[in-house]
């Protein structure tokens, strides 16, 4: 146990690992998808830092995948200040988001953040996520995924996976359809060193977060990419897409952070899926492996 | 001109009113369409009253189109009088609600509004709007429709075009794209009794708008309909609509506050297209016409 005051781990520190683990994820998932390749945007931001935009267009697994580092800092916005009850001060935000759409509906979409925020009168936290969004709920994958979350979450703190299953459960929710948006993952926010952790082990559990993401989508993309589909299931694909076009756009805090700040709109808007369809009162046939997808969007199914 | 407290129009007249708006649009835009049929959704409000939803879908012009009525009413819910600084009163709410997706890209998405809110206190108002949103800007198209607009405004009140114009460039604004979502129209709200109008006066101006509808939309379809188009033309519909999402689920008031209140999910989002795009990046080329319509979403032009 370590007291907040001691640490030394200092934000260009957190940050270069950022951009590490940004170079590490696009290398695995290039050689897992076998033919796409990421093109990266560097930028800046209208206050301080900038960030790179990694997109990766027409793969031969994913149809689109963003991988977006950023560094940024300056006057903490107002929005920020008030929703937060903070004092006024700079702040410097650092992190790594991604989202993957990937051309078959039997592979499912997956989105992670890693983050790192602090200002200049002290104040820090981290915050992050990993959640999976399957077009086709699948027991095995699903196992498998929340099994290997609540691993990485168990080195670090035996509560960790119980409550940050809830907790993304709660948050990837669309509430106006009473649906989860996938079968959640992991989130987490304000972990700041306390009488348990201190900063460094918080930052160990975030790397340790950042550090599953590329074994977990690869082994997914390489399991089913070979599964076979046709035209029905592309059009429930791209009905789940325009779901999940609805949660970033209505409900996703870092989406309407990024866009009432002036954020750089197509790092945001990076996570949009590249094609997305809505029927009006759309009901999948009873029985159907689609209505068997909807009755797991439920919050507090237990997948492990 | 007649003051507020001596007016007998009720709010079951303009619902009448409202009713047979609908009908009269449905049945002109089927005649235009030439195979399309709107299906009808009668549904319940959780709290008092209900609406009727109609739709059409994969008609010869018309790919989606919504024509929504409704009427609900009960205990004014906390957004609003929070949002509006009003006092805790019952609500009464009605208006039809349109929004038409068309297959070619060389005929605009159309959207209308016309609504009547009022409380058990006697506060009221009237608000609306109609806007256009071509995937292709054409010059005579946009005069037609402004001029029309115009005509429509200058009956009541010859300084409600050039307002209510202005209204809707800034209405009918993506800001974190810094551009209109299309060549805009009129908007307006909280329009009540004054010194200059009676209710009954603006009464007549609401319904002269709602008038308007169904001869300018008819006449736009009817006359692109057949103009030839390609693949090209279809991608930049499909990123266009990806726009009018964006608009719809992050910025539109009425989107908001009926997914916020608890509304019916599915005739609030009659209004998401039925196929959109999105590409990181995008940029039309130079000199193209996507390029040329582009450049003509913008604030302040005068198209009349």
């Amino acid at each position: 146990m370590v007291t907040e005051n001691i640490s030394t781990l200092d934000k260009t520190e957190i940050k270069t690992w950022f951009e590490g683990l940004q170079d590490r994820i696009c290398s695995a998932i290039e050689q897992a998808d076998g033919q796409g390749k990421f093109k990266q945007d560097l930028w800046q931001h209208h206050d301080e830092g900038g960030g790179r935009s990694r997109v990766l267009s027409n793969g031969n697994i994913l149809e689109k995948a963003g991988v977006n580092f950023s560094a940024v800092g300056g006057k903490t916005p107002e929005k920020i200040l008030e929703a937060l009850k903070l004092e006024k001060a700079n702040f410097f935000a650092t992190g790594v988001s991604i989202v993957m759409h990937p051309k078959s509906p039997m592979v499912p979409i997956i989105h992670m953040n890693v983050r790192y925020f602090e200002m200049s009168n002290g104040v820090y936290w981290f915050g992050g996520g990993i959640d999976l969004t399957p077009h086709y709920v699948m027991g095995e994958d699903a196992h498998f995924f929340h099994s290997t979350l609540k691993q990485v979450c168990d080195k670090h703190d035996k509560s960790y996976y119980s409550k940050f299953k809830a907790w993304a459960d709660d948050y990837f929710f669309i509430k106006h359809r009473d649906e989860t948006r996938g079968i959640g993952g992991i989130f987490f926010d304000h972990l700041k060193a306390d009488a348990i952790h201190s900063k460094e082990e918080i930052w160990a559990f975030v790397q340790e977060v950042g550090n599953a993401f590329a074994g977990i989508y690869s082994h997914l993309m390489v399991k089913n990419a070979g599964i076979p589909f046709g035209e029905a299931e592309t059009k429930w694909q791209r009905l789940r897409r325009g779901r999940y076009v609805e949660f970033n756009l209505v409900y996703d805090k870092g989406t309407k952070f990024g866009l009432d700040t002036n954020g750089r709109t197509e790092s945001i808007l990076m996570s949009m899926p590249p094609l997305a369809a809505w029927e009006y009162d759309y009901q999948p046939e009873t029985g159907s492996k689609e209505a068997q997808t909807l009755s797991l969007l439920k919050k507090g199914i237990d997948w492990v």
